[in-house]
Formats: C-alpha cells, structure tokens, sequence
C-alpha cells in the first residue's frame, strides 16, 4: 500500500497551528485576517515549491494544481483554513494539509496518476467572522449571489466581507471556481467532531452523507412583573415554561430514535432581571438525523407542542434546514476498500456537521473522510487529532485517490 | 373626615408624567437626567408656590418644608420621582405627589399642625441608572458612603453618579440629610406593584414592612460539543440541568409556603450559539418571605441540591439578603384608623419590594401606604393606578398624618 510521511503530515499542522496560535493553545484564524493571510501564504509557498500552479477564484478560493499524465478533467481534495474564535488546530486545516501531504507523496514519489489533481482551499467556511457558514461554497453552488455577500458586515466589526476578500489580493477569475467540467471528484478529509470514533476505537469515518436538520425556535410569553409583589400563583413566567418545554423535548425526542440529535444551544430571556418575573424567553432547537422519516417526526412533535405552558404563551418559527446529503457511492467504496487494505478499522457513518462538502456533492461526486476527535471536542482550543490519526486520514485519502484516478 | 382634592391629585400625575414621556405611554426618567430635572424643577416650582421652604443636602436629596404651629421635629411624606427604563407615571412619583398633594391641602385649608410637614424626594431609589437601588437613603442610613457612590459609572454609559449630581444644581448641606432630630416620622405612599389588593378588591394596603430576601446565583456546568455531532447520550448540557433545577425549585419552594416568592429572573448561557450545547449557565433566584423561618427553609433547598445534574456540576453563590424589616406599629394603627374612617377596604400586608422606607425604619418611625396596581404590573410603561385610587391614598395620608401630628 502507499502511504504518506508521517512526520512531514505532523509537521504541516504543526507549522499551520502557528498563524493565529493562541496563548496556551489553540488558534483564533477567522476567515481572511491576517494569520488566515500567513496561512494562504505558506500554502502558496508549499504548493509552487512542489511545482504545482496556484489558481484563485473570484472569492479568493485557492486552486493548486499538479497535471496527470492524460487530459482528464482534476480531483480535488481539500477543506477550509479559516476556525471560528478560540477554535482548534485541526477542523478545517486538516483537510487542507492531508490533501497538500497526499499531494506532495505523488510529486516527490513520483506516482503516475491520469488525472490532475488539486487541493482546494475554500474561503470562509466557518462563517464565524462573515455569516453565513460555508459562504463560498454556497456562492459556487448558487444557493446565493457573491454580490450579497460582498456586503455582509463581519461580526462585531465594521468590515465587510468584500473589503477583506479585495484586501487579501486572492481575488481572481470568476472562471476559476470549481466546476464539473475541469473536475471529476471531490474528497473533504476532516476531523469527526464527534465522540463516535473515538469511543468506537475507530481509525476512521467512512462519511456517507450530512444528515438533515431542521432549526426551529421555541418562543414562551408570560407576563413580566415584580420579583417581590407578585404571588407566585399569579404568575405568568417565561423561563419557568421553558425550562419545561426543554424537558419535554428532551423526554419526547429522545425516544424517537437513538441517532437523532437535538440541541437547545441558543436562549434570550427578557427583561433578563433578577428581580423581575420573565415575560419572554426564546430558545433554539436545532436537529438533525439522516432518515428524513425521523425529521418529519421531530416537525410533529414540535407541531404539537401545547398552545399555553403555565399560563404563557407557546409559538415557534421554523428556520432553514437541509435534506440530508448522500456522498458518492463509488468514492465511499474507495475510502472503505483503502481503510481496509491499510489495516485500518473503519464505519460508515453520517456527518452531523455541515461542511463545503455538502454543496460540492450537489455538483461532482464528493465524499468525505473522518478521523478521531479526541474526547469528540471540536471548536475549542484543546480539539485534538494524534500524529498517527492525522496520518492514518492522508494515507486513506492516497489510495482512494488513486483508486478514483484508476476508475474515473 | 379630611379629604384631598381629586382633580388636583390627578392633575400632579398626569402633569409629572410628562417629564420622561414615552410615545405610547409610560416613561424613562432615569435619575438625575434631563427629564428628571424637569420634574424637580416643577416641583421647585410648586412648593414655593404654596409658601414651603426648599432644601437639599448633600446627596440632591429634596425636602419642602411647611412649618408647624410649634417647635417640634417634622413629619415627613415622599418617596423618589425617578423610574427605570421604559417605566410608568406611578412607581415612585406617586409618593411625592401625594405627599405635595397633601401639604396643599393643609396649607391651602390651613389646617392647622403642630409640627412642622415635609415633603421629601429621594435621589435614585431605582438604581436603574446608578447602582445599587436605594442609593441616597442608603448613604443617610450609612449602608455605603457618599463617597464611595460618587464614583460609580452609569449603566451603559460614562458619567458618574458624583458628575450626574455636581451637574444637577442639587448638591445641598450634608446637614439637610434625614435625621432623627429634625424629624419624627416617615410616610411614604407607593403603589403596590403587586395584584393582591386588585385581585382581594381592596382599596388601601396597611404595609407593616418588608419581607426578609435572600438572593443565589445557581451554576450549572457542562461540557460544550457539536449540535451535530454529540449522540445526546454523551452530553453533558448545562441548560438542560438548568431546566431541571429550575423546575425542582418551582416544586420544592412551592411547597413551603403560599406566601413566598422565589423568581428565577435572570440566565446566562454560554456559549449561547444554536449549533453547540451549552457547557455553562447560571441562573438567579431571588426569595422573599416576612418570616425568617420560612427564608431558612429556601436556603435548606438551596442546599440540598444535588452536586450533579445531567452530568452537568451544580454549585451556588449567595449574594445579598435582607432581614425582614417591621414598621412602626403606632404608625400602622394610624393609616389603617384612617382608611377605616374613610370607609375604604384595606388589610395589612407585607411588602415585597425594596423601598426607601425600610432604610428609614431605622432612624425614625416609618410606615408606607399602598394603593393597588392595575394588573399588578409595575416597572412597564402601562402601570397604572386610576384617579381614585391615588386620591384614596392621598386622603388616607392626610389623616393619618393628622393622627400622627396629635401623638408625636
């Protein structure tokens, strides 16, 4: 089997960790700021001194490229660089530097592959400095305009997205963006941000797919008065029925299936007083599975949620959600067939997360490879993946490459 | 039976309630602001009027003195004409205006007193602009020092309370301030920002003090992961243990007695985003009860909460409490006389609500007097006590003070 260099894999996240580091670990490197500028330099160094060509398109996402051996259209490989503040120094970057170590494997060893390939860098995935997440890729896949985006402001600051991307000299030709005639197949190594591999003591994540999700939010009115004056049976409090109500889902979506996840991340409480009954309290409600039978059944049980919670007012907003996402069978079977033959332990398994990958899938074929979180920690500084779990994704990420150049 | 005069009582509040006027109702008059001013100035403006003499001391506490027919102290009547934000035309203002309303009728009937009356506006009881609430009678009552309150920096805002005052024109002698050889005896009308008088069809309440309170932040400790990616058995989520304890506190302090107050008011979620579970909320609880057993037995349930909810760490901090304060009974003996020969419905009952009068109680005999709240609702913009009921109030306080002016 071929595999990657394992010191020289560590190494590029050991030299990539440093744009944005963090006192005590940890980076904050949010989308097209200065360390994110030092990380697209050093890639741009890395990738001309292997020889390849650095294209950018018209939303400074990076494109390097190493020809095959016939006129094929490329397999990409790639993720993001960008993290959300006080994130870690793997979701994202390692998907970027597995596809440049995989990359660096063919060059250096001279492994003959048909097709070009290349590794992609998308601009603003995370979403944390410019919303929405997975921004670019969204633009590539029309699910809005660049132009709407060019004016979205960052968050907690004046700049828009349009002045940072024209100040980081990235912006090139519309052309450029990914597309299906120059490319064939796209894979998105990443960390699970999970616990599911890891508790599993699983090597890797075969991804097939991102599971669905709805988002709703959950709003309760009461009525607001004095801490002191009001009679507790008179009372009409807001953060009372929503501390129900989160109880009642946590009861009524858990028995609905073991694989369905909810959260209830997000909570407003007004007037927010210690000394004043709330009279509103909104929260958000946030799942996901990969049957959308299990969907529909999380929409009815919100849907029959009741109209009044001691006394307050119950209604609730439906925001976007998403279908789930299969990815390709072939390329799943090329991730599976080389965790196997390297010895790997391996599960089919579905993204929670969103990723660039979902909307690429919408465009040529797409899979996406996992390796282990330690403790499932992701978005904080102390998110971890091992020298050999970083290594064990590249050389998976080698052979169904090789495999995809063979059969594409 | 003495009575005020009903039109003229109405007209002070709807006069007043221009001062800080919201469109739509209700207002913002924060202490010492420009609407605040007005309204000292209007009511500068009246008590010279009627021949009362203005002071202030050294805080821009306001006292308007009428004098006696001897040389005994002064009974004095007020309360605070300042709001929070977004308040209504009653919260305070009530209580100099019916004390002003009051001394014109004594002055304009010449109804003759042996001591002298006082009419007393209290700077910043809301504490909305300047913490802590109480403020000035807290420095008279030497809770705090002047000094150390002169630097405090408004919510929200730069200036200080000491730049607020100096700013004001109202920075009198210190040896203005309330004190137990120039005065005899305190009234301070309010409305009751409570519904039991409303709902009890009551028209005065008797308040013999105010209820002991104890305050807790309750922590709930987590671990924050992925919304997406964290099956729920491994969570570890904070709001959910909030959830939970909240409604074990609404059940087990429901239970002790149907006279306590306990409010959860305030919560804070971190990191409060939809798409990851919270590893950290705290929330209040604020308890009020006369009886400090029953206050014991909330800090007994405090205690006994478990270490550990959901997997999430519960721990708590005590904040400030108070005692439960008694007011004087001869005094009580003389608004509940009043009332009774005023023919109006009244009971006795407790405050719940912090006033300048408990800080009082210690220094001079004090009592309040309450008129009811529409809908028990205060501190919103549509507070309201009708005509009749600050009329009613007003009347009580005329007699009672007569009463108190023949046995001080």
């Amino acid at each position: 089997m071929l595999t990657t260099d394992k010191n020289r894999m560590d190494e590029k996240i050991k030299t990539f960790s440093k744009f944005g580091a963090l006192e005590g670990g940890g980076i904050t490197r949010l989308s097209l700021s200065e360390p994110a500028l030092q990380a697209r330099a050093e890639f741009k160094k890395r990738v001309e001194a292997l020889g390849m060509t650095l294209e950018s398109d018209d939303i400074g996402n990076l494109y390097a490229t190493y020809p095959g051996t016939e006129d094929l259209p490329r397999i990409v490989m790639g993720s993001h660089m960008d993290s959300v503040r006080s994130g870690g120094n793997y979701d994202g970057i390692y998907g970027v530097l597995a596809g440049l170590e995989v990359a660096e494997t063919v060059i250096k060893e001279d492994i003959k592959l048909r097709h070009p390939i290349t590794v992609m860098v998308w601009t603003n995935e995370e979403g944390a400095r410019f919303e929405p997440a997975m921004m670019s890729s969204g633009i590539v896949m029309k699910k809005w305009t660049r132009e709407s985006m060019l004016s979205v402001v960052e968050t907690g600051g004046t700049v828009t997205f349009g002045e940072a991307l024209e100040a980081s000299g990235w912006v090139g030709d519309e052309a450029n963006r990914l597309n299906d005639k120059d490319y064939c197949a796209y894979f998105e190594p990443h960390i699970e941000q999970g616990p599911v591999l890891e508790e599993e003591k699983l090597d890797i994540g075969v991804v097939a797919g991102v599971v669905g999700m709805v988002n709703y939010d959950i709003i309760l009115e009461g009525v607001s008065s004095h801490a002191g004056t009001t009679p507790q049976h008179y009372r009409k409090d807001a953060l009372r029925a929503a501390s129900k109500v989160i109880l009642d889902l946590w009861e009524k979506l858990g028995a609905i299936d073991k694989e369905l996840v909810f959260t209830t991340g997000e909570i407003t409480c007004k007037p927010n007083i210690h000394t004043v009954v709330p009279n509103y309290v909104k929260f958000s409600l946030d799942s996901r599975h990969k049957d959308p039978e299990v969907i529909k059944r999380v929409v009815e049980v919100i849907k029959a949620l009741p109209s009044e919670v001691y006394g307050c007012k119950l209604s609730y907003e439906e925001h976007w959600g998403r279908n789930t996402i299969e990815f390709d069978d072939r390329l799943l079977d090329y991730v599976e067939n080389a965790a196997n033959a390297l010895g790997y332990s391996s599960k089919r398994m579905y993204s929670g997360a969103g990723h660039d990958a979902q909307y690429v899938s919408e465009l040529l074929p797409a899979v996406m490879i996992f390796i282990p979180s330690k403790n499932g920690l992701s978005h904080t500084v102390v998110e971890y993946s091992s020298p050999e779990e970083t290594w064990h994704g590249a050389n998976v990420l080698l052979n169904a490459l090789v495999e995809a150049d063979k059969n594409f």
